[in-house]
C-alpha cells in the first residue's frame, strides 16, 4: 500500500493477537499503526462510494459484473476523481463471503492462469494496487478529472440506510417472511446496491421510503 | 510465478536452511520443488538471450538503461518469441550487488512513490509477472464481460408500471401532494428511469411495491 500511495487500511474482525503483532515493512510503520479495526463491512465502509469485491473466480458471479483488473483500475481512477472507493478483500482461504460481497458494486479479478487462480493476499493487493496506481498516473494531472458533487456516488452509508428502510418498508407490508429473513436481507441489499445511486438520489428515495414506512406502521 | 504462467525458478547461492525449508503455496509445489541451484549469477542465465535486472533505485543507473516495468514489460514480450529471457531479483535489503547487475542487458524498475520504493520481494515478483503476463496476452481475449440475457435492460413499459405502482403508493402515503402531483409524476418518472434496471431486477421492484401499495391501502 504504501509503496504505491494508499494511506487508508481498515480491517474488519482482525485476528487480533496476527494484527497486533504485525510488522510494518520498513517505511510503512504509520500506514500500520493507523490502521482502522471496524466489527463489520458496513461500517467500514460507509464513506465510500464506490465498493469493489476482489475475487479469484473466472467466471462471472451471480448478481455481480466480474471485471478484469486492467477495465476495473480504470473505472476506479474516475471514482476516486469524486470519491472514496473501498476495495474489500477476503480471507486468504476462502475469499470473500456473501454477505460481504452482497455490499459490493461489482468485482475484480486479476487475470490468472485458469489452473492456479488464488493468490497470496499480500501478492494479490500489490498487484491491484500497482494496477490502480498506473492507471491513475494515466494521462497526468488528476486535476484533468472534473468533480461534480451532485453526480458523486452515494455513499455507502445512505446506500445502508436505505436498504434498512426498505426492509422495514418490506417486513411492515409483509413481503418478508421472518424465516427468510436473512437471505432476504442480502437480496434487498444486493438489489439497492445494483441500482448504482448519485448521492442526490439517494436522499430523495430514503425520503420516500421512510414516508412510506410510516405510512405503514400507522 | 505460478499464477502468472512462469515455471522456471532458479536460484543463486541459497540460504540453505530457508530455502530447503520452504513451503510453496498450494498449487506451486512442483514449481518449488523443481527449482534449480546454482552458485553463480552467470551459471544460472547461461541460455538466457536477455538479462533484465531489477531495481528500487529512481534514477538510471551507471552503465545500464532503466526502463519502467510498463515499457519493459512489452520488450519482454518480444524477446520470449525467440528465447529465454531472466529476470533478476536480488537480496530484499540490499538489492542486486554490482557484480550481478553487471550480468544485466538493462535494468526495469515498478513505478513506486518516491517516499517508499523498496518493495517485498514476493510482491515485487507478483507484480512484474503480472505485467509481463498481461503484456504477453496483449491483443488475446477481450473483456471478461459476457453477454447474459438475464442481465438485458428491463423494457420501458415495465419501467413505467414500476414508476405508476410507486406514484400509487406515495400517493396512499401521503409523500405526493395532489396540487404538485404533476411534477411529481415526472420526476418520479425519471428518478426510476435513472435506476437503469436489469430486467430480473424490475421484477422484483414491481413485486415489492405492489405489495405495500397493497398494505398501504389496507
Amino acid at each position: 500500500m504504501s509503496n504505491f500511495g494508499f494511506s487508508t487500511l481498515r480491517v474488519v474482525n482482525p485476528y487480533q493477537i496476527a494484527f497486533r503483532e504485525a510488522q510494518s515493512a520498513v517505511g510503512a510503520e504509520r500506514l500500520l499503526a493507523n490502521a482502522a479495526e471496524f466489527s463489520s463491512v458496513a461500517e467500514a465502509i460507509a464513506d465510500c462510494g464506490l465498493v469493489i469485491g476482489t475475487s479469484a473466480l473466472q467466471h462471472r458471479e451471480l448478481q455481480h459484473p466480474l471485471r478484469r483488473l486492467d477495465e476495473g483500475a480504470a473505472l476506479v481512477r474516475e471514482q476516486l476523481a469524486s470519491g472514496r472507493v473501498a476495495l474489500l478483500f477476503g480471507s486468504e482461504k476462502r475469499g470473500l463471503k456473501n454477505e460481504e460481497l452482497s455490499h459490493c458494486d461489482w468485482l475484480m479479478r486479476i487475470p490468472t492462469r485458469d489452473a492456479h487462480s488464488s493468490m497470496n493476499l499480500g501478492q494479490a493487493v500489490a498487484v491491484c494496487l500497482y494496477e490502480i496506481a498506473a492507471a491513475r498516473n494515466q494521462g497526468g494531472a488528476p486535476g484533468e478529472l472534473v468533480a461534480d458533487p451532485a453526480l458523486a456516488m452515494a455513499a455507502s452509508g445512505d446506500v445502508e440506510r436505505l436498504t434498512n428502510l426498505l426492509l422495514d418498508s418490506l417486513r411492515a407490508s409483509g413481503y418478508v417472511k421472518p424465516k427468510t429473513d436473512a437471505s432476504t436481507e442480502e437480496k434487498v441489499r444486493r438489489l439497492v446496491r445494483r441500482l448504482h445511486l448519485q448521492a442526490g438520489d439517494a436522499e430523495v428515495w430514503m425520503g420516500m421510503i421512510r414516508k412510506i414506512l410510516h405510512q405503514l406502521r400507522d
